[in-house]
């Protein structure tokens, strides 16, 4: 793939790109709103701290899909490589990193992981204190420069959360990087990048589902089934998903959704349909919407008294919640959940092991595949809700 | 006091009272922000699950304030007896009531519990579905119907937050009402019916204030300064008080406020001033002070990651929270609590043992005394900031 980059036919894995800038192609997006540009780019080696890897491949989440969009001025930085759900392998590694080394198998965390930090020392966070997820960054922490550059030109390149994984090699953090089973299969491992571990998190971490509860989860892309089915996991006795695109409920019901409610098909707010289907209302709910009307629909589906709402749904809007602080004195709480909660570094891994020994199986939430050329394809599939995760493959 | 009601020269309570109409002194509120009038009021028997209790005596807290002042329509209900914080001597009981019988000393709640709910037997909520507090509540519960009438005229008198009283003698639900050790001093007990309990319990039970960690209380009256000794009592190794008010400060340090913050004195926004004082927030604060643009300071004041900010401020505009949906991402988080999250029929007898004991030392919230007759001169004191807690005595 990499023009300095070759395999032996024996499997031998002959890096001499070790130190070297590589040339290799990667999706560059020139301006908010337009086409992807497969373009070869020249990627300078890892500097300290930092490990450089071969993607082999990636999925797209609505981030991307935001960061392309690019509707807040402050989150332009262009040009730009994008993407932050993939798997790939360690091509080498600079200096000071210990844990990982040529040929790991890796997925890149956009929420890193020092290890060392007064946050990631506490166990009530998994916001590292430097590495944690930044939409506004889009330059290497330690120097504030760029590792992509235009191969005409030599035009600096923006990173994109802590990531960048629509190229076919990325320089990232050590922090921002997890080492899992060799076994795995990476074009899963891919989904454990973001909406998926973000999903299982919340419903085990952020709200710590329990058996028997009741749940309500809004929004049933790939982040809301993945809750669905971290709560049925969990044993959760009914899963509500609440989506206006009866589509959404095919896949739903095999993830774990036991009930449906499209709220286009009320004429009261959802929030009364909810209640009234479970005596007063869920013990959890998730907004996967990003979406301040659905969030206090969620809110107010929970039961009073102990009823729980993660928002999980990235809000792009200025509007703030839409909740009285009154309606907090009825007992209901709302808290927000990053990557479910999960500190990467140390507890992936061994998310990834219980999804090899199917425990959590994560069929299903690939529904196409690609090669990376078509990337914007992809995207389109995406933006218009026909796919779950579209993988592409480099 | 009462009319019916006497007391022979040897001590022994002579009720002959029970079943009958009482004519006693009440300070009736006639309108909103008009001046108590202390007339003759007819406080009929208690019905079935309720009971007739004597006032001995009653202090007056911030809710009263508010109902008195009636800025939202749907609170107005006059004719009215106001008042929540007191303390007192059962009368006579009701048909069903097992628990409470002549003689008992008792402290009202404006918060009942039922013990037989989903919600009493949830540990996650003291909100009773039958007997929790309802400001918009003036009948009893059982007909619909008022206990007080006016002598002339028969005129139904509203009754308050399930309590009523500032009279000679009131009607409760007995949910409402918690035994306690007949040798607790009636004054002291007064203060467990709201502020104190409140405050206390919003460290010990919402937000669970542990050894070591660092607090910041918005607003000094009693409600935030019962929060200080609570978290105090915890082992909390810095408590910062913020007021306006210096002279707060006074009472503050005794009841274990160790610093203090007057927002009026700095330049940037005070919850700056608690980050740079803190190394990055506060582990826990409280907003006291029922004003949404405390309560944002109070949720910034706290540490990013782990942060619990406890609302037990009373808002009564009708602004939302000022918190946008992607700041519960940085992992501070906003709760309610109500009562300070006790079960008021199960808890509050512990609670004042403990407070008998020298425990919990309540010295210092009683800062004035007067005669009932003098009601409108401790609103007064109370509206201008004057007292912590002014007691009448009946
Ligand atoms: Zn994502
Ligand atoms: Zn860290
Ligand atoms: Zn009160
Ligand atoms: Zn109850």
């Amino acid at each position: 793939m990499g023009s300095l980059h070759e395999e032996s036919s024996n499997g031998y894995h002959a890096n001499n790109t070790n130190g070297k800038i590589i040339t290799c192609k990667a999706a560059v997006l020139w301006g908010p709103k337009e086409a992807f540009k497969i373009e070869e780019v020249e990627v300078h080696p890892p500097q300290k701290t930092e490990v450089r890897i071969k993607i082999v491949c990636t999925t797209i989440c609505h981030s991307d899909l935001g960061a392309w969009i690019a509707m807040n001025k402050e989150h332009r930085a262009f040009p730009r490589i994008l993407g932050h759900e993939a798997a790939g392998i360690v091509e080498s590694v600079g200096e000071g990193v210990l844990d990982l080394s040529e040929g790991d198998h890796v997925v890149p965390i956009f929420n890193g992981e020092c290890g060392d930090c007064v946050y990631c020392k506490s166990s009530k966070t998994n916001l590292c204190e430097r590495y944690r997820a930044d939409p506004l960054r889009s330059v290497m922490i330690g120097d504030g420069k760029t590792r992509f550059f235009t191969k005409n030109g030599g035009q600096p390149i923006h990173h994109f959360l802590n990531i960048s994984s629509f190229t076919e090699y990325t320089v990232l953090e050590s922090a921002c990087v997890v080492k899992i089973n060799p076994k795995a299969p990476l074009e899963k491992m891919s989904l454990l990048g973001c909406g998926i571990s973000t999903g299982l998190g919340a419903a085990w971490n952020t709200a710590d589902v329990k058996k028997g509860s009741s749940v309500a989860v809004f929004g049933l892309g790939s982040v809301g089934l993945a809750v669905a089915k971290g709560a049925r996991v969990r044993g959760a006795s009914r899963i509500i998903g609440v989506d206006v695109n009866p589509e959404k409920f095919v896949n739903g019901r095999a993830m774990g959704v036991t009930e449906f409610v499209n709220p286009k098909n009320y004429e009261t707010p959802v929030h009364e349909v909810i209640r009234k289907m479970t005596k007063g209302g869920v013990d959890f709910s998730f907004e996967c919407a990003g979406n301040v009307d659905v969030l206090r629909e969620a809110f107010l589906s929970t039961h009073d008294g102990w009823g729980l709402t993660v928002v999980l749904g990235i809000h792009v809007t200025p509007t703030t919640l839409p909740i009285h602080p009154m309606e907090l004195l009825e007992g209901r709480r709302i808290v927000g959940s990053v990557f479910g909660d999960f500190k990467g570094k140390s507890q992936l891994p061994i998310l990834a092991d219980r999804c090899m020994d199917g425990e959590i199986n994560l069929e299903g939430f690939i529904t196409h595949q690609l090669p990376f050329a078509e990337i914007n394809e992809a995207f389109k599939l995406l933006a218009e809700g026909k796919c779950l995760r579209c993988l592409l493959v480099l």
